[in-house]
């Protein structure tokens, strides 16, 4: 039985499975300064529709939500209700969150398929949207309406902003409209720059319609922001949010913890530091006898294959999730509060039950 | 014990428990003479198609479906789609067919709410739509869409032309669309005139988007069609109609049952009799002693209150339904096939067993 | 014009635009402690699960939410999910918060109708149900399948424990389950004894089967429970949580909020406190001369009726919500916050503007 | 340019393009004969209701409905609704009608995702069944709840009465029930022993739980059954039918159309036709230098691939649909009329245009 020593303080189980970053905290119990209207009608909320208009434009509209699922339905929800005609079809990839690993939340708030694509590391090519233009017209298929792609993906890969911009063109040639699914946007924009314009390059400028702008797996307690990048993308946006649950009610001290990681750019710092500690996990573990991995990690995630005994031990002693059991694989994310003595601590413990 | 005479040959249950008019079957075996191509590739739907552009102008576009929930879903799902933003809410009246006689149907297919408003008559005014403006705007009221009338009324009933129109202006000054429930169209069309000019004035002219033209009750087997009347309005109809399962394979056998009809206005006729029989029904009856019922009728219904007592007999002789049993009220109706003598004969039982 | 003293510190909109109580902000700082896994596998949520069985019995299941619309739905698709046969019909008054102020939402997640039933105060009474039971077993009518009452209602009464439980009785005779919108339970638990016995006795011992049961009008951040009162009503709920997009990632963070007020019977006590708010701001204003208003209220709202002019004035100053503005109604609503001073200056300003 | 003879009196293009078989029609003429009450309630559903339970068992329960698309959702929506819970996902091959050739109907009329598991020959084996226990429990995952086969499948393939059998019982070994989408279920029947016992065989003593039962594209005007084939799994279709548009009013129509073709086995001599000509249509045409196809035909259509010049000519000369156009596949299809005056017309010009 290995003998390992004390456990990392925090476990690779998950981004969502971090606590909050204590700012956010704070600006919560600063927002809790006595009354305020509900729904959206306070400062605090106000605040942070101009912090979003400063990031991507001064023509976006910014629905604040709960969570992930509920930010991407209320996406899809808009921006097919835009669209004339039948429940049109949601094109993705077969990895989509939304496809995977929503318990079909979207077939049942949209009443409409989706089409999961095959896909090479979890990314849509323009080729395939331009195959979908044969169902076009045919009154027995269900007809595309939205694609939607999730930046960082779910496998950890990266879209570049020429990648995305050449799918949006594709898509709008074809007359649908593109959602990206940024649950993990943050890691995707300190991947391809860290700035405020590289966030812009694979959205805005790219030409994206509709973007869920993840908050909670990089610091927050839990929210999620619909950022609709052109006044025609957005209408009924409104309706559409508390038609599927999604409308806070004391909305404030939702807004106030993106206010805080929206502030000095807070939220890229989050998000660079977690890809760094995978990164950094990548290179004290990727060379231990016994664990295959992909090369150097674009965000915060790694999926190496391990010897199938060293599995249970390791995780018994720090927790992370299974990725696909037939081949053995793991998961292994890193967050915001990833320090890097639990990286080393971990990175010991890999080599103990594993490259001894 | 009431003796009575021989029971009418036909009964005053449904004008759906009518038989089909000769010439419909002749149309029918006529249509069934070789291969045609199916989901309305053929000469029988083009056909159809043009004679409803004779009937209504140039521009409409005429979905064949299977049955009148079907025509009222097809219609208004259309309608509903062209709308952006959330699920528009249908207004109709307490006693509309979709919102009290389709089993929730409509909400099932289109998810969203039905506003069924207190009427007099089954019938709309313009005041009632005016009021919902209070709700638009307001993001937590659904926000209506469509508004939903039926001509002739679930009540036998008519609204008037201009009553239509008035209603349509109201309805388009606040971005809703109107669709009208035609089951018994026909029977509004020969008691407003029995012309062309009489159903274009209550329809196309009045300003209405999208009608469900009944033809089930007036001598079909079973065929009902959805006309939109404005290119705009029937935007993405054909998968519409896939999609709520009312595309019909061997079109063809509805578009000869509905091209018999058309011909030499058939339809009309059919419904003057039916109406003309309900006319005389009232004629026969309405004098008789415990025999409680309102003026003649505009169409081809009637809702006569009488003794308790006299119901169980009157309707084991010759079948009809009940209509209200806390008033002791129940319809007679009549149809194309009705004759003078089941109407003599049954005034006659009414005689016997009520005014005896 | 009138010349107000300084306006109360807290307005009388909702009790949704109160901050959070203390002691819920220290228990969300205490749980962010480190990691825990998403999804409610943490044990703020199991001690909170625990908490909910202390208070309802052994047999209960919790499910947290986001909202109050989230909370209500995830209620009622359980428990029409746990119901053979069509999508069935939901039950309620026409003053009913689901079938009134959630823009369809009920409709859109569970494409079913609801029967909003006339009501004397927004209380359903068992005749009422009795009566659906002449749709039952008729293939053209909506299925009767879940009823949902409010308590406290929409309108500020009561049901009884007794009354609860004579619905219960007539609807489980039907086949039908009953769900209670518990948006303000503790405002009701307060006024009917301010015991968890009272809690009881009006739902788990009168039969009631699912309970959506408000936290954040009572001094949360947000959240909500939806309690499945046997474990037969729970059946799935896992699964619709999710698949409704109510399933919160950081669960620990609600958890704690409601692990907060549970301890001690907080909730209670501040339920208890917006009550007597109420009651003081009914003593102060009622008598005032132009007021025109019911007897004291039994929980946190009066609606009163005001002088047309002096509405506008009286809002500038201390804002509120208007009711029905045909009658010059409006709301006033107290909330755990409110003051005795925020009363006193209230109707200072009342006695000003209207008494004047 | 070829110079081809006269075509063929009836093309390939699809058995839903036949005609109607006469004896169908004089059925229909005889169903004519005075006034019936609607909505099944008729001496020739009630006929046609115990010609199913001849043919099935006396426990079976049989829903008419107008098409495929329509019987394949009251089949699956009276399923789902039969199990407690979440919307329940619907199994299926990547080749299924339902997933493919309804324009998301069965998306939008169930509000749930359709999981379409890829396969040989449009065949679902029970190993990929077992596969989908991984899902179950996680509340992340939509839950499998029917599994929906076709037989003959969209391949023109067929399940062994075995095959159905080992399917079944994994199913229900899950949890899950079974559809069968019978669209062709006459084929199938015709080409598995031509017997009674042989649809037996395949579908009640397999374990399936409901069956599309094919009318149209077996010489029916339109009409399709679905047949549930215990008690348990036909709870509220009633109920489901209507409230998805299925519920035809006049059914006697309908009726009358089966009792014509399930009359001696009018319905299996009429599809053991279509496969004969089939077998013929094969046995002229594979041998053509030019035409590759697979062995012998199971059931009804040929997917040949032919040179990509000849398919034009050939196909303005004798209609056919493509199949996949890159590799310039096309299907021919006979139907009950097909003759073998037609088949050798047309193998005749596969030969001018291909073979020589």
């Amino acid at each position: 039985m290995t003998s390992f020593p004390p456990a990392p303080a925090r476990a690779f189980a998950s981004d969502n499975a971090a606590a909050a970053h204590p700012s956010v905290l704070e600006a919560v119990l600063a927002a809790n300064d006595g009354p305020a209207l509900a729904y959206g009608d306070d400062e605090h909320t106000r605040e942070c529709e101009a912090r979003f208009r400063d990031l991507f434009g001064a023509d976006v509209t910014t629905r604040l939500t709960f969570n992930g699922t509920g930010a991407n339905i209320v996406a899809l929800a808009t921006l097919l209700g835009s669209l004339p005609g039948p429940n049109h079809a949601v094109v993705c990839t077969d990895w989509a969150h939304i496809a995977v690993d929503e318990t079909g939340a979207p077939e049942r708030a949209l009443a409409t398929k989706l089409i999961d694509l095959p896909s090479s590391g979890a990314k849509l090519v323009p080729e395939q949207l331009a195959e979908l233009s044969h169902v076009q017209g045919v009154q027995h298929h269900a007809q595309p309406g939205v694609v939607s792609i999730t930046q960082a993906t779910e496998l950890g890969t990266l879209y570049s902003a020429d990648e995305i911009a050449a799918l949006c063109d594709q898509a709008h040639s074809l007359g649908m409209l593109v959602h990206l699914d940024g649950a993990r946007i943050a890691n995707a924009t300190a991947a391809l720059g860290g700035t405020r314009a590289a966030l812009r390059a694979m959205t805005v400028d790219a030409g994206v319609d509709a973007v869920s702008f993840g908050g909670t797996k990089n610091g927050l307690l839990g929210a999620e922001a619909v950022v609709f990048l052109s006044p025609a993308a957005s209408v009924g946006s409104e309706y559409v949010r508390k038609q599927v649950t999604q409308l806070p009610s004391k909305m404030r001290f939702l807004a106030a913890q993106f206010n805080a990681i929206l502030h000095d750019d807070l939220w890229i710092g989050l998000a660079a530091h977690a890809n760094a500690m995978a990164m950094e996990l990548h290179r004290l573990t990727s060379a231990i006898n016994g664990v295959e991995m992909d090369g150097p990690p674009a965000v915060n995630s790694l999926f190496p294959q391990l010897p199938p005994d060293a599995i249970g031990p390791l995780r018994d002693w720090c927790f992370f999730w299974d990725w696909d059991v037939s081949r053995h694989q793991v998961r292994w994310m890193t967050a915001w509060d990833t320090t890097t003595d639990d990286i080393a601590t971990f990175a010991q413990g890999v080599q103990l039950v594993v490259g001894g």
